[in-house]
């Protein structure tokens, strides 16, 4: 199948890139580099030495694995360039990664807000445009987030609820919370999502992805060169990743606030197998379809736990702080999400470990004088300083 | 009160602008002219003459009332201007109209669409980030749309719905179903706007408006130079005037496809009581308030009978087409839309009636040298030519 990987250089979209390769489908990555530029402005990189640029990882890949994968280096939102890349490649499944992808980057100051809110935004708004006009029959697979929902006191459906009031009944968009500005532009995606769905009868699934963690998978495996990126600052990091690098370098574990904070989890490998199954099983035309990306739910303080007791089983002395907590969140809610879908597809779930937790501690031992340990402690406030505010 | 009105020089700006200040409040107008431009580029202008600009429409304000509109020509998402005007003026409310409002436009092309979705969304989050840092006590009246829930099969809500489910409930924000990607804008912006309530402790009220007609107000009275404008085009008219112009010019009303598409109609008067309402009874900081401001619903066919029974009793000759539906919309639908929060603050509706019609007539006939015809009759379509789309 011919797929097109928008943000096939990031975390998630080079390790998609090789796991499509290397199953004999035609791959075509676009990147603009957006998520090295921005995790270097954080005085941030990489754990992991990643080659400098697409072309680069797509020759490494030739080379171990006998495998094409076609690169373009631009920027979604530069309609000519798309434009051409879509007319040419006439992709059959588009898998969009290509987003701005921090809460805390997004809430910063005006000019990273607008700058998420108009890349997400716009950047979308040009998928489905050239889905409308050039590849009417392409399967959109759009990686959303299970953070648009927020925590709600009711249970999490998958993208729609049941709604009975006054007599009446649909099913309707599940409503959403999101807790930040980037959250709420995946909010907007799947609102112009949905309508293309309705109006243009273009197909999509939206995966509402949790939390993922990991570094590796089968492809990266084959050769070093081929290890994807792996962010740990408090800006493009995410809860497990980071705590793990912390526990290897002796810092302490950052839970913010309570930690009561619950979220669902996944290992990227299921990350790679749910996109697969979203690929390979598409949608009709009009339909749009989510489902919720993840296979386990935790809190912080049971993550931090999880960790602590593997770092001790592998001799590292783990210590857990909890920080004032930057963003304005529920510290303790009700969380308790459906995430059926994926698995009545065929998804077969990598529940973490301390196995798991403990081969992440050797990945990132083999990086460790990489590490920027200024990076890790949060300063990007959701709320201007001096002024705290209680979250409802 | 200081007031800060965004998109003070179009339909309903304007008229706002000078129902405030004739009140005693202190007035400033923000205006880009994008109405005005946009229009132009359809080939067509406002049905009545308005003055060239926002100054020389303060000035013959000020000659006429004696009363000062203070304006400002500049763009909204020019974080530069409008952060000075802010600082400067400090509102102690901001009235944002200043949006792209047309849905037939933001589905005319991807261009279009995009500059829809960037205009509205960043402006409003400028705006948002302004309250956030300059006025943190000031309140946001932002004019939404009741087409942001689209045509669900229960009963619409005042922006929230207590939901059941599972066993356990609570109230959330109404599920959005806009069918265009202008009402998409909208949700987008109110997605923003409650977030910035809950993390920022704005204080906002998002009125959700059904269509409003008529032309005049109070104010616009008192002079001819102050008449507020009037679109009857394709793409900026709506419904009811453009029905009253089709019956003064002897052009059949154009009811799109069936005509079962039921809306919610208010009086321009009735907007400027409601906005006022809301301007003086502010919601407490932090708090996002969402009004349905309409007074009546109809749909299309029983406002083509209504201006057809009033054009007759006036002596015209009124003929009402049925027109292949340009849009993908459900054409029969349930429709019952609470709109209690208003009433509740004092609003009293002024009712659709033969009177109101005829006095329309009147005005346009007015003016009636001025129409251009050519302009009226739907071109915009929803789909791509060739590729009808049945609303589901």
């Amino acid at each position: 199948m011919r797929i097109l990987i928008l943000g096939g250089d990031g975390y998630l979209g080079w390790a998609t890139a090789m796991y499509f390769s290397n199953r004999g489908h035609e791959v075509h990555c676009l990147d603009n580099y957006l998520r090295r530029r921005a995790v270097r402005e954080e005085g941030s990189d990489s754990l992991t030495p990643i080659l400098e640029s697409l072309p680069a990882r797509a020759d490494a890949w030739r080379a171990t694995s006998g495998h094409e994968i076609a690169v373009s280096e631009g920027d979604l939102c530069d309609w000519t360039e798309f434009d051409r890349i879509v007319r040419e490649f006439q992709p059959e499944a588009i898998v969009h990664y290509g987003e701005m992808p921090s809460a805390p980057y997004s809430m910063k100051s005006r000019e990273h807000a607008v700058f998420t809110q108009y890349n997400n935004v716009i950047g979308t708004l040009n998928v489905l445009w050239a889905m409308r006009d050039l590849v009417p029959d392409a399967h959109l697979v759009k990686l959303g987030t299970m953070g648009e929902y927020g925590t709600p006191n009711i249970d999490l459906e998958e993208g729609f609820i049941e709604i009975h009031h006054k007599g009446r009944s649909d099913s309707l968009p599940f409503p959403k919370m999101p807790g930040s500005l980037y959250h709420a532009s995946k909010v907007h995606d799947s609102t112009n999502i949905h309508l293309a769905c309705r109006v243009w009868d273009v197909r999509a699934t939206d995966l509402n992805q949790g939390v993922v963690y990991g570094i590796q998978t089968d492809e990266a495996r084959m050769d070093e060169r081929l290890l994807t990126r792996f962010d740990y600052d408090e800006v493009f990091g995410t809860s497990l990743n980071r705590f793990c690098l912390q526990a290897v370098i002796g810092h302490p574990l950052t839970v913010y606030g309570r930690g009561g904070q619950t979220r669902g989890y996944l290992n990227i490998v299921d990350t790679l197998q749910c996109v697969e199954l979203a690929v390979l099983n598409p949608p009709d035309r009009g339909e749009y379809r989510v489902f919720n990306q993840f296979t386990e739910q935790f809190s912080l303080v049971e993550l931090a736990d999880l960790v602590r007791r593997a770092g001790e089983d592998y001799g590292l002395q783990v210590e857990v702080n909890h920080v004032d907590n930057p963003r304005v969140e529920q510290e303790d809610h009700y969380y308790n999400a459906t995430h059926t879908k994926l698995l009545d597809l065929g998804l077969k779930p990598h529940h973490l470990s301390e196995t798991l937790i403990e081969s992440m501690f050797g990945i990132i031992e083999r990086y460790r004088d990489r590490i920027v340990p200024d990076v890790i402690l949060p300063r990007t406030r959701w709320t201007p300083r001096g002024r705290a505010r209680a979250a409802t």
